[in-house]
């Protein structure tokens, strides 16, 4: 019953090996310009799926489901038959013997490594802080979220003690960014019009969302023009906007900030990113924020075989400035070292160095507000709101999901029901002490 | 900021107050009976929301997402101003003081009590074997499922072990019900093509799917010629069925049936529902599966103020047989009742007796294979499958899921992959030791 063409591809004889590490952008990117050729890739995750993070606030906001916004890497690269795909653990690099090692299992061999494994929240040390106010990286924290969300109006629905309705009704939302201003803007919209419609003891004005922000202003990245208007935006929408605000202690239902101190029903994180903690796999030293240095054809600095991508590496932009933690840098440096690799194993020719090209920059406060930063021109509103939602359904990996996103979305704009409340009935689900450790 | 027209609906003096406990189908459309009516409506759920269970097995098996066939009960009950939600455990009943008892917060009283808490799957006095072998009655239990399907492929794929590969590519449906059968399908289906195309390191050969069931024949609530057909396709899909099989033991790994040990990495449990615990609330026998005897216009037999709807009563068709425990029965007695109480609380007039209906009998085996028994006459095959998908697409709560999950099953017909192939990340997800625990 083996079909035709179904072989086994492990590494070959003389067949180069690649492996990458990280299924995210730019490990997908990078996999996929590989697909199909004469180089053995194999792809190890510690996930099974590839997550469109962009839209993970949505997931929190019970407006998209998991799925539609996640897709199995397996299906992503199943139709390159030269790509294994592992769902498996890295714990180690062995640059002199050429192996990464596996929490389970035995080490995977390569001749080219490539790391690609993203970047994660950080608590600056504040590591007790990630259980009370988790972050937006992956599908468990989005319905840990949700969940939250959904049940602290429940419950304010149900008490009686005016104190506490008002702290159930409170969201708190941590760091300025475009995460942390998409998520205050949904939970706006979220919430004005749930208790508007489907509770009963609930009344509207008892209903708060605060942004509190370390600087003097949000969004930090965007010109100072387009994040005034998205802080007008978002007071509209009845997010109160805390700027010059520092958090001092998070608790279980209280944020102390400025010296003040909120009682609230949900706390989340979006203050900040670092690396992921492969830097250490290879005995060196990350900068800014854990990231690996890189030369300019993405090899790791000081090291030969081993390639880094994405959030974990620190690339230089055209100015010897940083690259920012972005989609799209993650998305353009794996094509390139994809097709660089491609060249360098199969044609034996050495690639031009990598060139970061910026399509813009954006963040979305709420129904019919966007802002767009092209550098050279910048865009604000209804329109650009729509922009977004264009780009964004069709970044999604294939049609189904541009399909199922843009329907709901279109229902959602036209009744403003939020489709996924749905509250998960393993009341033992908790946030895990680390992302580092295996999630399956 | 309080909108007219949204005036808090306790129970006010004069008004009399119908509690509903559950929300499924029989709740859920008693509830929308009573609607904008001068009766005040209280639904007690210990989840927030509705769950369509008939396509549960596709959640459990990658084809949808748990939000496509689950809706919050506020969302569906939020148009009427005279209904409330509370998401509450509901611990026992006082009908002399006429209220409910919550597991937190102060009892509800009532004038008119509505018991449709439904069933839960029966393990025969095994309850060890839950944990093991999960039915499909919660999204959480079809996501444990969907987790250890996926997990055991992907382990499958890693190990070089050749016994454990065919262990963990085998998994055992206990139950030939129509569950049974449309899991035992659909595994068969996701597999079969997941192998062919995905996997490098498996063969389709290893893969098995294995139906138990103790009696002489599956599907026995069908006609036999349907129930042979249904047979014959499922082992043309692949699946082994093996009858007159009673199971002796479950493990973690293993099913000991007729005999035999069968190895294995994942098992459903589908053999047998019995009521919820309500029964005992009242104080009465259950009977037939703990299922509370009612009389003909649904109040519970021997007590006055009470009725009990769907699967968890006990109500007799019209030669004096008892009706099944099915979503059609559940949900033209919750209509039913919804306007007799209505009648007897509005008009002061005494309803006509509960009448049923029956609509037809459905189980769908897999792609282009289905069953349906009319009575006077039956059907089977791909026509029978297509008025499967089209009754199914009707029976949803809305235009949105409607169309969510039509063009999902359209891509599926059209492509064989599955979208919603999604591990779960947290690891420490288990299946509840008994479904009465506060599932929030």
């Amino acid at each position: 019953m083996v079909e035709e063409g179904t072989t086994t591809t492990g590494s070959l004889a003389g067949r180069p090996h690649v492996v990458i590490v990280g299924a995210g952008f730019a490990g997908l990117a990078c996999a996929r310009e590989l697909g199909n050729t004469e180089i053995d890739v194999t792809v190890v995750d510690r996930r099974n799926h590839n997550l469109f993070q962009p839209l993970l606030y949505q997931v929190a906001t019970a407006a998209l489901s998991p799925a539609d916004i996640s897709e199995p890497i397996r299906r992503t690269l199943g139709r390159y038959r030269n790509i294994k795909v592992a769902l498996a653990e890295v714990v180690g690099v062995d640059p002199a013997a050429k192996v990464v090692h596996l929490s389970e299992g035995e080490p995977i061999a390569y001749n080219k490594l490539v790391i690609a494994t993203g970047s994660e929240y950080n608590y600056f040390g504040h590591d007790d802080w990630r259980a009370h106010a988790p972050g937006l990286k992956t599908i468990h924290e989005a319905r840990l979220i949700r969940q939250r969300l959904l049940l602290a109006f429940e419950k304010a629905e149900q008490t009686r003690d005016p104190e506490e309705k008002r702290a159930l009704l409170t969201s708190i939302v941590i760091g300025g960014g475009p995460t942390g201003v998409e998520m205050a803007g949904a939970i706006a919209e979220l919430g004005h019009f749930m208790i508007t419609r489907d509770f009963r003891d609930l009344a509207p004005e008892h209903f708060r969302v605060i942004l509190i922000e370390a600087a003097p202003r949000i969004l930090a990245a965007f010109p100072d023009d387009l994040a005034q208007y998205a802080e007008r935006s978002l007071e509209k929408a009845g997010v109160q906007v805390l700027t010059n605000t520092p958090v001092e202690k998070i608790s279980k239902e209280e944020v102390i900030a400025g010296g003040q101190t909120f009682r609230t029903g949900c706390i989340i994180w979006g203050a900040g990113v670092k690396a992921s903690p492969a830097a250490s796999w290879l005995g060196i030293e990350g900068k800014a924020g854990g990231r690996i240095p890189v030369d300019p054809d993405l090899a790791v600095t000081g090291m030969s075989n081993i390639y880094a991508v994405g959030d974990t590496a620190l690339g230089m932009g055209e100015e010897g400035k940083p690259l920012a933690a972005l989609a799209q840098v993650a998305k353009q440096q794996g094509e390139y070292l994809g097709a660089a690799l491609r060249t360098k194993l199969l044609e034996g020719r050495q690639p031009q160095p990598f060139r970061f090209h910026d399509r813009g920059n954006t963040a979305v406060i709420g129904r019919n507000a966007a802002i767009f930063d092209f550098g050279t021109w910048k865009m604000k509103g209804r329109l650009a709101w729509f922009l977004w939602a264009i780009v964004h359904v069709y970044l999604l990996v294939n049609f189904e999901k541009r399909l199922l996103v843009s329907i709901q979305w279109i229902w959602r704009y036209a009744t403003r029901q939020r489709g996924a409340r749905l509250i998960d009935e393993n009341a033992g689900i908790e946030v895990p002490a680390s992302t580092e450790r295996r999630e399956t």
